[in-house]
């Protein structure tokens, strides 16, 4: 720990998270109100043959103290994955859940993330160690990591070094991955009879950890906050200087929930959603080419200025640039003689040679992109030779395609504006930001509730806050089953049980709102500035979370 | 204006800036309490002599209300250079002083920056406009720009444009240059006896616009908070997830008071202070060299990962660097043959041996430059052929340098750590930043006491809040004569007078701090997390100032 803390990291070490009603007034030591049977979302007969022990579970809601004094509980917790602000809150929630349930429980942190149960490396809890980190971002209190935990081995590992200390319970807070491997080891333990109970908590600032019964991932509702602050900033900026279109990156690679949500809170001129690329094959040159469009508009408006919001994974969702690439890695990996070549003039030239003998498609893809891109995705690849997608600055390469495309509009005419840009990428500065209020009171419920599970010997749940866009004290503490959430999906040539994840819908209703929008914010101005997360003012700045929850659930 | 407002822009419209105690009781109108004669900061007799009218006038204080009631003044304000959160506040209390003064005063705002003056682009404030932009970022109000206001002809037009509106006062919201040339229109229009009175206001979020009687410029408390808390969510990141070196470049050309006041805020573990840089005379190498040194020292701790802040202007503060880019100028504007060459290597080949047969120590500066550096340098050049070195990456450079020295290191077995990298600059994302209530009080005040300086018929005068590290009701409000600041520097082969810039000083008390630490900070992870701007909690959170101005005070 640091030797001295900020203002007001002090003020926030005395913040009380809330609580649903239910668990407000009699504690964690609750009994499970117990609905129907529950199916899968698809595949519904495999997902039973793989999970026949937890497979079926109803979803629970806790609303009545539970009868009688339950035992003390040995718990021992991990962070799985990228790290969500929150993360410590759950398990501050867990941990007085806990002691709660009895003051005998006890709660251990295993180091690392999912390694730290593999290799035994674990902290045990106290109630000083606990305060340090109550209401603060970051996963730094015990670590987290990327290491799957999914094969029986390391099951058999895990039931070893938990038995060895005493623990009967196991929460997994992670993304769909991390989930999807705890109920596989929720699964195994049960086979076993290990007597070890296993739950999950939704982490992600992705927010595609969300169904019918979780209505959003901790750590979404921060992180959006956080790059909503920055955005409003730069629209202004943009609105004072009159002078710069600016790019914005989002940290995300999958699912385009932040940029959506960023969008609601902010108003720029252009939000690209990768879900929509994907369901129209929009091509990349169409994309600069509506980009390009609208820079034109404005600037026949007079506005030579903009903000451009870029989902990170854009690229993999271009169906031809998808295509390209796995062509280009096909094509590396039986033509090492490309790395004697020398220059990058050479090797562009022996690539487009080949790609075009053997795909237009492809071929032209690679073309279109310009030479900076085109030297890197040949230069800067993996150990297994695989071009690097993730690596390519993919608003610079739509900055500079732009450029290009205006550059042949000026020249004939059609376009008189300017086109000066500044580039910028959000996903660091908001993944371990301090909680918001609504994450601080989520997350903490969220480990509360993990604790109630575990005291009525629940496995393989998924801890559960409902009815979020209502204050606290109305929200829905549960479980929801985490087989009810799989299907079948295809990973490396074989079919897995997995968590489905939530793409945007673009029949949702998030999407069609700003569907609605979305012209008139191309060229209308108006921005929104949401400003900084407050934690101590008037409820409707403090309390409320995401626009996208309240349009889902509106 | 956009059709709706965030809830936190609706909330802060309502928040009321704290003023000095003595014009909070008595209003604007305030009597001048005046000191001696005054001298300029070096130069006297040669600023005595190019300020005859506006040379040697007293600093003065508002302590008591003025006799009789002052008659109603017609203004005209312009925002001049880069944006500065708070800059519409100062307006806010400019235009709520002139009407306090006497509610048949107006208020006219100039069209962007100094052009407006020349080009007669304006608007005329009322209580709603004005009201929208209470407590706002940004400059969006009227706009800013960068034009310079020096000759007498653009004086003339300015005189003739507010003759034509009965405006008898300017207010000139800007840094360094645009309060030189406030000054010399203050002397013009004194000169010329155009019944014109002209006063500053010190903005400027590089803080350096500073000296023993202007203690702050406006907009550095906010975007400096800003930047702290996106530095304070990366370093909580990089100590969450354990493998990535952050290295965060800085806005702000000239002076390292942004870096500075961030390191106080968040103890990164390597801050490069470029006025440090200039004065022990450190090379490229050595820097690269000291940062791989901590890289080393931290892995050998275990430790794979840290934030580095690098100020923007670094590389002009280097001065093998400096002498470098002067010569490639030179050189490039002597040998147009270099653009027929083909290729980048033939390029730099070229350059490499004549920069070799010319200067040993430009041709090692330019030799020891990453390629991707080496052909930015040669290919992307300005309109008169000369290289930017305002466009080099310099947090990307450095990168790319320390990475090539620990791998010669690793090659000998002295490095045995990783150095994975990620790269920010933050600059934008501060400026327009809605004004902490630090600067919304203290740009309220400049603006109010600006009109009291105009009221009391004052030119020539920075508007002036002193003992700022005490609440607000304890400042004092005044004027300093801007002639006061000025010495004589060389710019473009010439003497010209100007208000002088203060750099880092590295005997003054901030840097003798930042020096005290900074080892520690190295290799400890003394990590501060300042979090986002609080407006309503308590006031140790959302009241305090910057480390900078409270240890140069202490």
């Amino acid at each position: 720990m640091a030797k001295t803390i900020s203002p007001l990291q002090k003020a926030r070490a005395a913040y009380k998270p809330k609580l649903p009603k239910a668990l407000a007034a009699h504690g964690s030591a609750m009994k499970a109100a117990k609905g129907g049977v529950t199916e899968s979302v698809a595949d519904q007969k495999e997902i039973k043959a793989l999970f026949p022990n937890t497979y079926g579970l109803p979803v629970v809601t806790f609303e009545d103290p539970a009868e009688g004094k339950p035992s003390a509980i040995k718990a021992g917790v991990i962070l799985s994955g990228g790290q969500a602000p929150g993360g410590h809150n759950v398990i501050a929630g867990l941990y007085d859940g806990l002691k709660k349930i009895n003051s005998g429980s006890e709660l251990f942190g295993f180091l690392g993330g999912p390694s730290g149960l593999i290799d035994n490396k674990y902290v045990k809890f106290d109630d000083k160690f606990m305060d340090e980190y109550r209401n603060t971002g970051g996963f730094d209190i015990i670590g987290s990591g990327r290491t799957k935990l999914e094969t029986e081995e390391q099951f058999d590992t895990v039931i070893k070094n938990c038995k060895a200390l005493g623990i009967t319970a196991l929460v997994v807070i992670g993304g769909d991955d991390s989930n999807t491997n705890a109920c596989m080891l929720a699964e195994y333990c049960a086979r076993k009879n290990s007597g070890i109970l296993v739950v999950g908590c939704p982490k992600t600032i992705d927010g595609d950890l969300k169904n019918e019964w979780i209505e959003a991932s901790f750590g979404f509702d921060t992180a959006t906050k956080v790059y909503g602050e920055l955005i409003g900033n730069i629209l202004r900026d943009a609105n004072s200087a009159k002078k710069y279109w600016h790019f914005v990156k989002l940290m995300g690679r999958s699912a385009s929930h932040i940029g959506l949500e960023c969008a609601f809170k902010t108003h720029p001129n252009i939000t690209l959603i990768s879900e929509e690329i994907a369901a129209k094959k929009t091509t990349l040159l169409e994309i600069v080419n509506n980009i390009a469009a609208i820079v034109k508009k404005r600037a026949e408006a007079g506005k030579d200025f903009g903000v451009v919001l870029v989902p990170e994974g854009l690229i993999e969702f271009v169906p031809e640039m998808k295509a390209l690439i796995s062509h280009l890695n096909d094509m590396l990996s039986h033509t090492p003689e490309i790395d004697t070549l020398d220059g990058d003039d050479q090797k562009i030239g022996f690539i487009v040679g080949r790609l075009s003998s053997a795909s237009a498609e492809t071929s032209s893809a690679f073309s279109c992109l310009p030479k900076s891109i085109q030297r890197q995705l040949l230069d800067d690849r993996d150990p297994h030779g695989n071009v690097q997608v993730s690596r390519i600055d993919t608003e610079k390469l739509l900055i500079e395609m732009v450029d290009t495309v205006l550059g042949e509009w000026k020249a004939k005419g059609e376009f008189k504006g300017k086109f000066t840009t500044v580039s910028h990428f959000f996903g660091y500065e908001g993944r371990c930001a301090a909680p918001s209020n609504f994450d601080a009171d989520y997350c903490y419920s969220l480990g509360y509730t993990a604790s109630s599970l575990l005291a009525d010997g629940l496995t393989g749940y998924l801890s559960s806050i409902r009815n979020l866009t209502k204050p606290a004290d109305q929200w829905i503490a549960g479980g929801i089953p985490l087989t009810m959430m799989m299907n079948l999906e295809r990973r490396h040539g074989m079919d897995k049980p997995v968590i489905r994840k939530a793409l945007v819908e673009l029949d949702g209703k998030p999407f069609k709102e700003f569907a609605a929008n979305r012209d008139t914010w191309a060229m209308e101005d108006d921005y929104q500035y949401p400003g900084p997360i407050q934690y101590f003012g008037p409820s409707e700045v403090c309390d409320v979370t995401t626009a996208t929850i309240q349009i889902e659930r509106s």
